[in-house]
């Protein structure tokens, strides 16, 4: 069993759960009597190469139960994606200061990031353990049931659109909520879980899985708003025409694009005031409004499934167990056994890194438009307890006097 | 005492608690012996002048209860704004339903409708009883220490920007959140709420009671990002140059206007994306986002104030008492008597009706871009129980081993 010094950091987007798992590391790894020091790099892997390093063995457990309960990343995220000289760099760090255990917490990026820096260990001889545990709000890690901060955020956009519904209904016309997701619709499809009557919205919703076509969208819009007499409406920022372009890309004057070369889709209300300017000049709706969700759907305080906590403290505790009993380095991926449990695997890091789960077919409905039962059950059990729910006054109509005929 | 139909409605922006408002009303007026039916009209006057009003009496004191903690107007709402002639229509509706007491939950718009329907009552000679019983977020109501619905939508506000600090705090750069608010910048001031230690954000706030100048404010954003690496800042979709027109519609190509001639600000992400543009191309700050909370801030389902929730409710119950006992029309008023208790006063409608409340300087910092500690006294105890705080972990550094001299 390799001892000594044990270095986690946090990558990518934050969410409401990433500083659980952190956590699940720190206060596992200190029951492993090897472990001398858990350091916590400082905004990822820009830490390691800056060495700024907080020794997290000198905080006290009670503040970090209380971290662990704070959305957003403790020890600060980066958007940095490492190459190989920078992968190189980083190992020279961890070499310097004997650290022997590397914690990656993050999205697919982080894993290849995980990857490289195993290959540049193994390359050197030294006994680095590398383990990658999985975060992403966007539930696209392949290998995964789904990934710890997805269900909060997905509470997020069900409860946003159960209120969004009841909106709509009191004053009735067209409403586009815009929901984050480059490639992977899941967090759209999660606005579904906000409907209970029959009637109630999201009436439409468009995920990134399938061609988004301006034409069908109205078409699609007209004879919802025809039947409610109202529509609400759930769309990805990632939907895309034919060619893949995204919609929100076609109209920015001035595309940003972040290191990795993506096209910035959050953080702008383009796209949603796009689509209601459509609807309004080509439907002659009158009544049309758009909210972009943006990053209160992955920030907000206060909005948490319980069942999304347990899960990522969880798998940071695995990671620890994994790399302290396993033989081998690899990414923590959660596994489900029953209705509800799940178990966690260590999967290989080639398995993960880079790659981009989407929904599966069978979460779509043939209409393109709609998620199925089999999508409604997958994500009901990980919205957790509380869900809060909305009621109805029943219709107990009152005869006309004045107007009879009407 | 007069007898007979109850009659209720609810009318403008829904909140999360004018359901609360219109169970008090029922249940309360069900323990009066001489009220025979009360009725609902669905979506506001408008109901009223279509005929279309439930039997609230035929309802379960069960589902009443279920219905009173659902978020939006459970009766449906309108924005419609009645001139003379439609409050003529309305009243001859009431008279031909026998309906002797009418409470219109709402605005200042709303109290000013109760107040015509009021004079053409006693015009005709007819004995309508009129309370106007009150509601916004905007907390805009003139004679009242604060409006139900208006803690609910601060606590949202609040909650929305302590993550928003987080998020940014962990990767760094410029977020401007943009809040509902024409005229009264409160809920905008709320963000500040969401502060916890020192550097936290929102470093910055403009609200619609200060005129703003762009020049001032790139010069300020340039200043609180130098000295925290970053910048969160709360804005409310009211702000204005000198001449009072809002930054909002001196952009907008199409301008909506609403029947009240007011220009629509929300349910658009046009302003949030203009002052990112302005600072990313001014300041030369690569990563800068911008959110408008829209429909979220009045709608979430799951975000509420207790004590907001238990003062909406008083006011419905507190309406049909000064019905019932008392010898005058009005409008409900919450007063402060404590810290943290309130009464309630029965207001002339002439008083409310279409008036509006700003914010008053003592809560507004002499820097134009913060509030006061007596504005965090006054919402404190309004945003209820349960509060969510924000952790940290404490600095433990390092000390650098590779590059000691860095």
């Amino acid at each position: 069993m390799p001892s000594g010094k044990i270095l986690v950091a946090q990558g990518g987007g934050p969410t409401a759960v990433i500083n659980q798992s952190l956590v699940g590391v720190v206060l596992e790894a200190r029951r492993f009597r090897g472990v001398e020091r858990v350091y916590g790099a400082r905004h990822g892997v820009r830490g390691i190469i800056n060495e700024d390093f907080d020794d997290l063995t000198q905080e006290t457990s009670h503040n970090l139960e209380l971290v662990a309960g704070t959305p957003s990343s403790a020890l600060g995220s980066t958007r940095d994606k490492p190459d190989e000289k920078y992968c190189r760099e980083i190992f020279e760090v961890l070499r310097a200061h004997e650290i022997e255990h590397f914690f990656y917490i993050g999205g697919n990026d982080s894993a290849d990031t995980t990857r490289i820096v195993s290959l540049e260990a193994r390359k050197a001889g030294y006994p680095l353990r590398c383990i990658h545990i999985p975060k992403t709000i966007d539930n696209d890690l392949v290998g995964n049931d789904h990934t710890p901060g997805f269900p909060s955020a997905a509470r997020f956009v069900a409860q946003a659109f159960a209120g969004a519904n009841l909106d709509n209904a009191s004053l009735p016309g067209v409403y586009v909520g815009v929901v984050m997701g480059r490639h992977a619709g899941f967090l759209t499809a999660a606005s579904a879980l906000g409907k209970k009557f029959p009637d109630d919205g999201p009436h439409l919703i468009y995920l990134p899985e399938r061609t988004f076509v301006i034409e069908q969208f109205l078409h699609d819009v007209k004879a919802a708003y025809e039947r409610h007499g109202r529509c609400v409406i759930a769309v990805s920022e990632g939907i895309h025409d034919a060619s893949g372009e995204p919609m929100a890309s076609l109209l920015a004057k001035d595309i940003e694009r972040d290191e990795h070369g993506n096209v910035q889709l959050s953080g702008s209300g383009a796209l949603a005031d796009l689509l209601c300017e459509e609807i309004k000049s080509k439907l002659r709706i009158k009544r049309v409004r758009g909210d972009t969700f943006g990053y209160l759907q992955r920030s907000f305080i206060g909005c948490v499934s319980d069942v999304d906590q347990r899960e990522a403290r969880e798998v940071g505790e695995k990671a620890v167990q994994f790399a302290m009993w396993g033989q081998r380095d690899g990414s923590v991926a959660i596994r489900r056994t029953g209705f509800y449990s799940v178990d966690y695997d260590l999967l290989g890091l080639d398995e993960v890194a880079g790659k981009t789960r989407v929904m599966e077919d069978a979460f779509i409905a043939p209409s393109g438009t709609d998620i199925t039962d089999a999508f409604r059950l997958y994500l009901r059990p990980l919205l957790g307890s509380g869900m809060p729910d909305a009621f109805r006054l029943r219709p107990n109509p009152v005869p006309k006097v004045r107007n009879a005929a009407r």
